[in-house]
């Protein structure tokens, strides 16, 4: 595209006119969205948690570093009150790098696999174990061939389903194979568990992410691998030879340990007992640098905070962030969380979660009790034509894991949703680094936050103006 | 975020009915989206044009070779028609490559800047040309300055706004620099210009582009500079010290030269004489590979063609995909394409472009003679519900350069608005390479383009539902 003509024309599409809605509105969202991309500190305190930091899975003394920082990190704000929120949290440790390898065989070489164990792996013990190697695609497979699987290490591979336009979608029609899947194959006596890595590309990278195992099913070694390893594997599996693999995982549990959440707050002007609630979860996996998953939601949230000092809004109600621990195997943090809020009885009005990636933002999407999600609704769609020209649509949806045990105090739930693209490129691998995150984009969702969180702040969420609403 | 709880949530969120819609319509967007993401040719057309051919500027050899491989590529897609409509185009060298050096002196080493000339930017003469920097804001400063210019090398340096949301707001906001700024310069006597490169970012990219000298200026050189490089002269500058520039420039014109356009087409069952024009434009600048400025058009509408067929589609209409030469500097290709338009007679009920990158899709901009635009627009929204669900919004706007050319027929003008975040850091560079594409957001901009064609053939642009149209 070149400079002169079409640019002229593009101009007359982007001078959008707000039907209905005040010029400070229009004006305070502006500035919210200049001083993100030319002040915001998101990308930058991304930086420090991704890459000088790094993967922060719950227990880990990574874990522990990023409260620290990210403490310190409100603290120079100079917020109204800045703590750290007791929780435990179960400490899983990878130990020393799995190895995957198909043994040598029939004219075959041994072949390593890209691999990494998942959360709550079992270890293989020091000799490792290797067994048959039998594909399946569903668990329900697995319940079909029962005591067949016995001694064998059993492949799923499903895969994530490439045509879907929703990746999210995709990814829930797949990981239920990571989730149950080695526990199923445990039960049946399977030695072990390897998984196709949850993406829609296929390329060298294995995809960790938490695996579950019932209290009655001893942990047996389970490890991701790469798509391309797992299309080349089935491949010589459907030449019609039986593969042997051998598996070493190293992984231990260490039981519950204790952790924190990072809290930081600006006291309301009007009605400090009502919170609106900005988060995301700052442990990650362990391998990267846990930047889109979800240093990203928490450096956003962080500048929400940020964002309202810079440009000079005063809230009305109490702004608080909360970064919580323990979101990818347990949700030790949004369940402490909701305790205290359950103890203290101060209402959030409204809490927001950004946990889907730093990328452009697209939409909110919002849940709440039935008996008050009409009328939140009907207040919040009054603010589409103030989003709309940042690209911000509204929907009804999920909210967020870690907000999600708020449900019950009957405030509204909302999650930002970026582009969802590119995320499963990235999801808890060890390419989830800086360089994978684009600083517009990143800065645009915190200002979507803010913009959100100023008129819920604003404007409260009844359908009505309230009375000391300009509108 | 992790695998459950939360998942569930968001695929309550996706599953989304489409009001007043057929299942029909809803059936075909969806299959049109699969076929994109799994079956789609664009990505690996783009991978030949950006990486085996490369840069693409009007009139050199690479733009030939373009021009006969996506040929070949529609003749292998079985259309009813595909050829070559001649056109003539300005051809413009680089030459040798250009050297920007700022001078030792006061203490002061030599530096070497990293830059490209402006496409039109005049020689300096195998001896280069030096002179004392003179730093400017705007062309209006330079008329200010008049004849104190004389002998110096004008250094353009208002940079894009970084805090617009609307990055192409911010380009247009900066470019009139680029493109006007050389000449009126060389009006007042300088021997050289450098221009700031047109992005938000702060990086060692210098970025290209078309710069313009009347018939009544003899082009001087003129190069842009790296966003790092200008932050760094202008600090020199600052600090009170006459810097001087030497720039050797080896750009050559070689006046018009024949080129082509390449068009393909379905012809329609019904209407054989409405077209429905979907395209892009071939030539690029002669550095990178040109993929996102618009290999990433260009494929996506041959796209169109392909996946029509892959889902079985038959149009009543014609359905034509036109690859126009020379957008960059001259739209020889688009003039010509209207001229013959204008002979045939051929009624051209819409035309869609695809020239701001291959990002995610977020809108189609529409403009038309105001005598239907209204009526068109009518007809357009009653679609909304079906597009949006694929991240679609119908904006009112520009369309595209290639195609402007065509509104004398009062048919529909469209231009695909994917996310434009990312746009400027590789427009015009040597880094526009396929790497910087994301293989399903191409796509997901070809299954729009498709989407929008297949509606607007199925019903036509009349507000109420046609005889055929089964709503």
């Amino acid at each position: 595209m070149r400079a002169f003509g079409l640019l002229m024309l593009l101009l007359s599409a982007v001078v959008t006119v707000l039907p209905g809605q005040t010029d400070e509105d229009a004006f305070l969202l502006r500035r919210i969205h200049t001083a993100a991309l030319t002040e915001g500190k998101a990308y930058s305190w991304l930086h420090h948690l991704s890459e000088e930091i790094g993967g922060r899975l719950a227990g880990s003394p990574e874990a522990e570093a990023s409260v620290h920082y990210t403490y310190a990190q409100l603290e120079d704000l100079g917020l109204d009150q800045v703590w750290l929120q007791p929780c435990t949290v179960p400490h899983w440790e990878r130990g020393a790098p799995e190895v995957v390898r198909v043994l040598a065989g029939e004219g075959h070489q041994e072949r390593v696999l890209k691999a990494l164990a998942l959360g709550n792996s079992g270890a293989s013990g020091p000799e490792g174990v290797s067994g048959r190697v039998i594909e399946v695609r569903s668990l329900e497979e697995v319940d079909y061939l029962a005591e067949k699987v016995e001694g064998a290490i059993v492949f799923f591979n499903r895969p994530m389903d490439p045509g879907e336009y929703h990746t999210f979608h995709a990814y829930g029609k797949a990981v239920d194979q990571r989730v149950y899947g080695p526990a199923k194959a445990a039960q049946y006596g399977a030695k072990g568990a390897i998984v196709r890595s949850m993406t829609t590309r296929v390329d060298p990278h294995p995809h960790t992410g938490v695996t579950l195992f019932p209290e009655t099913v001893d942990p047996i070694p389970a490890v991701a691998i790469s798509t391309a390893d797992a299309d080349w594997l089935s491949a010589q599996l459907k030449s019609g030879q039986n593969r042997e693999i051998f598996l070493y995982t190293d992984c231990r549990h260490h039981g519950r340990v204790p952790s924190h959440n990072v809290i930081g707050e600006i006291r309301g002007s009007d009605f400090p007992d009502e919170v609106i609630l900005v988060g995301g979860h700052l442990d990650s996996w362990d391998v990267g640098g846990g930047a889109h998953d979800d240093g990203a939601g928490c450096v956003q949230a962080m500048d929400v905070l940020h964002l309202l000092k810079t440009v000079g809004y005063r809230p009305r109600r109490t702004i608080r962030c909360v970064l919580f621990m323990n979101e990818e195997n347990g949700l030790g943090g949004g369940l402490a969380y909701a305790d205290s809020a359950r103890t203290s009885g101060a209402f959030h009005l409204a809490a927001i979660e950004s946990d889907a990636g730093g990328f452009s933002p697209r939409a909110f999407s919002f849940e709440a009790d039935p008996e008050v999600f009409t009328d939140y609704m009907k207040a919040v769609h009054q603010w589409l034509p103030l989003l709309e020209p940042y690209g911000i649509q509204l929907q009804t949806g999920g909210s967020g894991a870690d907000i999600s045990p708020l449900k019950f105090q009957k405030g509204l739930l909302a999650g930002l949703r970026p582009d969802s693209q590119r995320y499963f490129d990235y999801h808890h691998t060890a390419i989830d680094r800086i360089d994978a995150v684009h600083p517009r984009e990143l800065a645009l969702g915190a200002a979507a936050l803010t913009s959100l969180v100023v008129l819920i702040d604003k404007y409260g969420l009844r359908a009505e103006p309230t009375s000391s609403g300009s509108r």
